[in-house]
């Protein structure tokens, strides 16, 4: 490969979570700042900024921003600019590890603290009589106090990311990550709760303990098989709801970009053959979704090859996806299981699917590589075969992105008081992602809109909403309140 | 008492903590505006602001917002005005619930989320990196993390303000109010744990579990004794700093307080003979806090009269406040121990204390009557026999409030990256409060200075910090981020 192929496959992989800025001191020859440039870029770099910070009278200080591909590109870009005459590197700082000092939430006061009878209302005495008020009717608590509006997002750092086992200081920056996306999309206040255990009732415990302050639980990165336990146990002792979003996200927004791609072909959801790759967490919601949303012949590829019914030497877990799944009783390879197939969806490891293998699926296949960073196959090489393409990466179209569906499903369960998350729950949040691309939007680069469209989270919410039993006693209370004025 | 005395009575008792908003209909008739506010202050009440909403042709409407003593006042305020002729109220809003709809803390995103780049910065991917160089470095984490700046505020709501065991969904507006305080006079995010356990083990266990994404523990409003043996195995067990307010707070103010009111009637701590009215939380601590500071001659009175030491019939709380206290073996009530005494401070109940009793103290008595809301002496009244006197309450002079502690004696924590609190560090705190009220400010009527002093929470941190072992190596640790540009 020729050094400028190098340097565009480089550019193509460059990205925002790796931009650095250089301070550099030049001389002041006027020609220095293209020489800059044009270094960056022949190095595979990308430069989204360029500031003179100083300038005297034989030396410019000039803060270069540019994108590398990862560390070792970005040494190499420093090395580049330095190998220009009379310009020195003064310092390299990493734009990301700079926009995590300090952490990326803070915690804001909604009332006025200005005198003392702001300090009346707001904290002794007035507040006690709030208090009173909510130990009378503690059907109020969540409208009087933050319960109404607050989601602890839940770790015990066992999955961060597809890093594994960083432990609950490290998930930190994730979980912190995670609440400012719920207040960007849904307004909603998220606290980060990560838990210093990995033992499933201990976690389960913890929650029970802390959730009279949330008005849901969103669990996030504990890995497989505990999450299933974790969350089946908070359901059950639990009177909000508990979402583990690594499992329902996905499935969610899997089955609304599966159900926009059947429809680009011509093909439904009953009639198609379907093969998961990756029977953990996200395939285990992906799978049951897909049952319940109308699917038939789902297949589950693992380390174990096509799980069938029957198969002792597998897993509980595995066991029981593989009584629910694999209709014709297929046996063999991930690559047997493509055979014929419609649809493949990978929530597993990096280049399990050899490009070629596309071309054995049936006609008009379907293609879903969703492991993070790096896909089950290179998308642009899925790209050039299959009809229709998803990954789980920015930078090519259909991006399957949970951010598309935990904002608004948290909105409605909030704005509905509800004390649970049902699958038709989740089926009516699929086919409102699904229905915002309309019918002349569709197609086979636009399975799926973008995270940023202005009305995702509400038509999401409105869908949640819509779906949560009316009147449930335990989930919306009557209006109890003795004190006059504050209606709900 | 006669109507206009009871009606002065009534408006000194007065507070924004019951204060009402009053739609009114009215005629135009223009004298109505000045008849309405009229019949509030004969019925008592204060109004503090009268807003025409709309006027038409025939009819005004009026919002009138007052203050009344309670709710009894607050519907008598509303009858008085409905005798007015052609006056009718529509409705009657309470301000403390209105401003507590939807809860008084948010969520805050400190970091722009507005396309792909931003989001592959502030999570994934970007935020792998962190999580990774987190792992490698957990020491960083206070750095790039919220941890370094979260304080969790833990109840269990088992002694919420003065109303006793409400429990933890009505302990929440409380514990809201708290971290609304942390933020307005320390700049500190503050979040609520409310659990749902009254076991001391498992509030242990849940806190220590919770620790990771916390910088530290403010304990509140968890009922004595089981709060001593909270505190302390927290102590034990975590690395990051666990203060119960209502023990520690209290005691460092009321320590200010105290050596600035013996400074007003020039005595001095180790020859003042004290009385301390309640052995529980607050009791304690204070006891403790005097004795390290200096204080010999302290007593202690609570339900079975003065503590002594070998009594056997004590409680194992009490029988360890006697151990260290009452050294001339005083026996007897209350009002035997107050003979010849300097200095009374009261953290028990209403009305315990006779006015006259404050005549049989040594002479240039300090009482500090601090039982909230209504304390062990009618303030009023012991302002005409002592020679300093202080209280909770916001309407005298003198306010022992812990907001003049606990915002900036975290700020001194966390910015000191302490993993303890100490005695030494408590004391510093009382004597940085004291020290903002200079000689030529200090009077009986001024020996703390008001909550909303600007510099008050800055100077204690200064102590705090000041009084932080350096360099102990796991709350100071080195900067040891591999990443460049990212300095602490």
């Amino acid at each position: 490969m020729g050094a400028v192929t190098e340097s565009i496959q480089r550019a193509r992989a460059t990205t925002a979570s790796y931009s650095i800025t250089m301070r550099i001191y030049a001389g002041t020859d006027p020609r220095v700042i293209g020489a800059l440039a044009v270094k960056v870029a022949d190095s595979g770099g990308i430069t989204t900024a360029l500031d003179i910070v100083d300038s005297q009278a034989h030396s410019l200080v000039i803060d270069l921003t540019c994108s590398a591909s990862d560390a070792g590109h970005a040494q190499e870009l420093r090395d580049a600019v330095e190998t220009l005459e009379g310009v020195r590197v003064h310092k390299v700082s990493d734009r990301v590890f700079l926009l995590h000092l300090g952490g990326k939430i803070a915690v804001q006061s909604k009332v006025n603290l200005r005198n003392r009878q702001d300090l009346a209302m707001a904290y002794t005495p007035g507040v006690g009589r709030v208090s009173q008020a909510l130990f009378e009717h503690p059907e109020d608590v969540s409208r009087l106090t933050i319960k109404g509006n607050t989601v602890a997002v839940v770790t015990d750092g066992t999955a961060v990311l597809g890093l594994g086992n960083l432990g609950p200081g490290a998930a930190l920056p994730v979980m912190e990550g995670k609440a400012a996306l719920f207040k960007r999309f849904a307004d909603i206040d998220a606290w980060p709760i990560c838990l210093d255990t990995t033992d499933v009732d201990e976690i389960v415990r913890t929650v029970e303990l802390i959730a009279p302050g949330f008005g849901g639980i969103n669990l996030e990165d504990i890995s497989a098989p505990r999450c299933f336990e974790v969350e089946a146990k908070l359901r059950d002792r639990l009177d909000i709801p508990v979402f583990h979003d690594d499992q329902h996200g996905t499935a969610i927004v899997v089955l609304a970009a599966l159900k926009n791609a059947l429809r680009c072909v011509d093909k439904t959801l009953p009639e198609a053959r379907i093969i998961v790759s990756g029977g953990g967490a996200a395939g285990s919601a992906i799978v049951h979704l897909l049952l319940a949303a109308g699917a038939v012949d789902v297949t589950v590829s693992d380390r174990p090859g096509l799980l069938r019914r029957g198969d002792e030497s597998l897993s509980p877990q595995w066991r029981g996806l593989a009584a629910r799944t694999n209709p014709r009783g297929l046996s063999g390879t991930l690559r047997d299981g493509l055979q014929g197939a419609d649809v493949f969806i990978g929530v597993s490891a990096p280049n399990l699917l050899a490009p070629e293998w596309i071309d054995e699926m049936a006609e008009e296949q379907i293609v879903f590589a969703l492991a993070n960073p790096n896909p089950e196959v290179d998308i642009y090489e899925a790209t050039q075969r299959a009809a229709v393409v998803a990954s789980g990466r920015s930078d090519y179209p259909n991006q399957i992105n949970n951010v598309l569906a935990f904002p608004g499903v948290f909105r409605g369960l909030l704005d509905a008081r509800s004390s649970d998350v049902t699958t038709e729950m989740l089926i009516s949040a699929a086919d409102a992602i699904a229905s915002v691309v309309g019918d002349e939007q569709l197609n086979p680069s636009y399975i799926i809109p973008s995270v940023f469209h202005p009305e995702m989270s509400e038509t999401v919410a409105k869908a949640i909403v819509s779906s949560v039993p009316k009147l449930a006693p335990s989930t919306v209370p009557p209006s109890a309140g003795p004190w006059p004025g504050v209606d709900s």
